[in-house]
């Protein structure tokens, strides 16, 4: 079969490892798809041919991503550059120039992949974006295809790598917060400017993508209740450890009756879960659906290589679709037509929460707060309490029954006029069922 | 888009599954693929049109499975009867007459899948088989497509669940393994005759076929070194402890300068890998790829749902193909051209082992038994002794250094011949890297 030609734009970790795998393992790519893919043009503002991996010799190299898309033999493009200003226009001026794309950019698909797919399809192209999610793991591919069949009820994720690495850290350590931070940015593990990472927002966009392909809804990032790792301490691992349960930053998007529940948070997780087994820089997904129950998917959550993997296989992918004639076979997003969805206000969802307080300390605290967990009508369900160390700010938690966030907040929200208390306290949800 | 008209031929198990997604699920799964599955015909020795599920009325339901594939509107043709004499004959009249065929049965893809692709090929139609292995977990098309960019180099699956629930139970509740599996059969978890599941036969099939799509290989079963978990005792469990490990039925395939070994057999795993957090009856497959270093896969191995997503999935997948007039996309090995190949010796394959003995305790034991490891060169790491219970019947351990199969062998050979052995020893290897 005719040999599918690429063009590749952007040389940044991604596309290095895209274009590595391209070239080394050439030939067992051209084994699986009984055609060889080609790179033919690439862009990049600092590499020349010269510093190119070896088998590219012919390609054309570019600082001008325009290039890339007229060369006349490039079939599928690879927006490998990330953001949303020139990627958009890059995808936008592929698709109308009626080449097909692969893209790895999370936030360009999060907020426009519907569009952006609307367009390809319009046009007679593919879009692909394997890459944008979980790098290393083929989660699209499970939800889209592998389990197709299946109605699914709630999927939750271990999304950002970032803050998982801290928190095991800070579980197996013992170590608080801000020094794991400052080790992990000077291991590269963490950017120098921790937001996205640690409060919530790539993995908000990463949930976002996975409930399209998971639910068939389009939902907006923003609005996905968000909230991220920083109030986590040592001690909240020793106390979850007491109710048999570890945390992680949990995304999770729940189909019920009364419609879609989606968040990013830190939550409580039972101990023997499969999901508590993710430790360090992994992500990993666990899915529940209606018939083939409990099914989970574990790996790298970014990293040239990783992330190159999902990109070539996606290229692989479209090639067999043009190569097979296959024009449209499938939507990117799994649904025909994903509905724009607004998420249930997360308040009325039921959950057992954990509760940790740091008081003052002093007779009377527990008949306080218990007092106004019962005026909210909330059941206590156990009060830990560790050897004490520091009587002026002392860790403690109450666990309470099945009950809405709302009803929490409100009682947290009176309990923080109390003269004990030293700090708002924080309320993690248990997720159940995993 | 035109309907896509499905024949189901058997109604068992998992047959009755797929039928009851392909009805209750059918609005979901029209909205996913754009165009509706309708079920036109159904062959069954027991059905009737009126024991059938609701939304089946117009069916053709038939005791002669001819009459669903000379069906004209049928143009997918699942076979659910299993065994490889009927079925391998519904399988080559579909294909001889034009229809594309899905597929549940392990033991006739493993001993004849290729030769069926390419009668299926040659007609222009199309064969999918995600159902045959690890019902729950969509892992064929994972290495097929999802991480198809990398280059394989292992490849473990605890791909029997009836033996992995056999093992958590000794392990967690320290019972002998006859009672454990007598409780098993009971409970329906296991056969009458459990041999193929418990002696890895079973097990083996399914590793025959995953290494086909991970490495492109074509494996014959029998090629393939297989023992199974008869020997395990609770005490082994608690041996394994000691060293950090647990015991699972391990199918390995390791892709070497020296050619592919494949091995089923119980091994120690370490307990902090994740491959040891599958319990029960769940399968699992961890995958270690140059690229995309490992990932990891989990679900139910097997049940009428759970396989019946892997069937239902299929029908979708080759529904799109053929709306999409993609005839022959995809290999559903993967690779073109899978390569007929003998597994390496596994004898020559290095690994750590575990050596339990059983013995009439004398002094001497050590000394006689540590003799025969020095002649033949095999290195000590640990002697493992917990608190004797009875001396004429005592089990210990010793783990040794990495060393080849074979040499192992030699000195397990010499060592039964000693008057004080009451068993033949058992030895285990310890996978790696996980």
């Amino acid at each position: 079969m005719r040999d599918v030609h690429l063009g590749i734009i952007g040389l940044g970790n991604v596309g290095t490892g895209s274009l590595t795998i391209l070239t080394e393992n050439a030939s067992q790519i051209a084994q699986k798809l009984g055609f060889r893919l080609v790179v033919s043009a690439v862009c990049s503002r600092t590499a020349t041919s010269k510093t190119l991996p070896a088998g590219l010799d012919g390609a054309l190299v570019t600082e001008d991503w325009r290039d890339v898309i007229a060369h006349p033999d490039v079939e599928i493009v690879a927006e490998l550059i990330g953001g949303t200003t020139v990627a958009r226009e890059v995808v936008e001026a592929a698709i109308a120039a009626g080449k097909s794309v692969v893209t790895a950019n999370k936030e360009l698909i999060a907020l426009d992949g519907v569009a952006l797919w609307r367009q390809a399809a319009a046009q007679g192209v593919l879009l692909a974006m394997e890459a944008s999610v979980c790098g290393g793991i083929p989660v699209h591919g499970v939800l889209r295809e592998g389990i197709a069949a299946d109605r699914l009820e709630a999927l939750y994720g271990i999304l950002n790598g970032t803050s998982n690495y801290i928190l095991s850290e800070i579980e197996q350590n013992n170590s608080e917060f801000n020094a794991v931070l400052a080790e992990a940015q000077r291991l590269g593990y963490a950017e120098a400017d921790p937001t996205a990472d640690i409060d919530g927002f790539d993995a908000r966009s990463k949930l976002a993508l996975l409930a399209s392909l998971a639910f068939g809804v389009q939902l907006t990032p923003a609005d996905i209740p968000t909230s991220g790792i920083r109030p986590i301490t040592p001690v909240d691992f020793r106390y979850a450890a007491q109710v048999g349960c570890t945390i992680r930053l949990v995304c999770s998007a729940e189909s019920t009756p009364e419609g879609l529940f989606a968040a990013v948070r830190p939550a409580l997780i039972p101990k023997d879960a499969i999901l508590a087994s993710v430790r360090g820089a992994y992500n990993a997904v666990w899915a529940r659906g209606a018939y083939g129950a409990d099914t989970f998917y574990y790996g790298k959550g970014a990293g040239p290589n990783p992330t190159g993997v999902a990109v070539v296989s996606d290229l692989m992918r479209l090639a067999r679709d043009l190569r097979s004639g296959a024009a449209g076979r499938v939507s990117p997003f799994g649904f025909t037509e994903p509905a724009p969805t607004r998420p249930r206000p997360i308040g009325e969802q039921q959950r057992a929460w954990y509760l940790r307080f740091r008081v003052h300390d002093r007779p009377g605290i527990i008949a306080a707060l218990s007092a106004i967990l019962a005026e909210h009508e909330i059941s206590i369900d156990a009060v830990l309490q560790l050897p004490k160390e520091d009587w002026r700010n002392l860790p403690f938690v109450i666990t309470v029954e099945t009950t809405s966030g709302d009803r929490v907040a409100r009682a947290l929200e009176q309990m923080s006029g109390l003269d004990f208390m030293v700090e708002p306290p924080l309320a993690l949800p248990l997720e159940p069922g995993l």
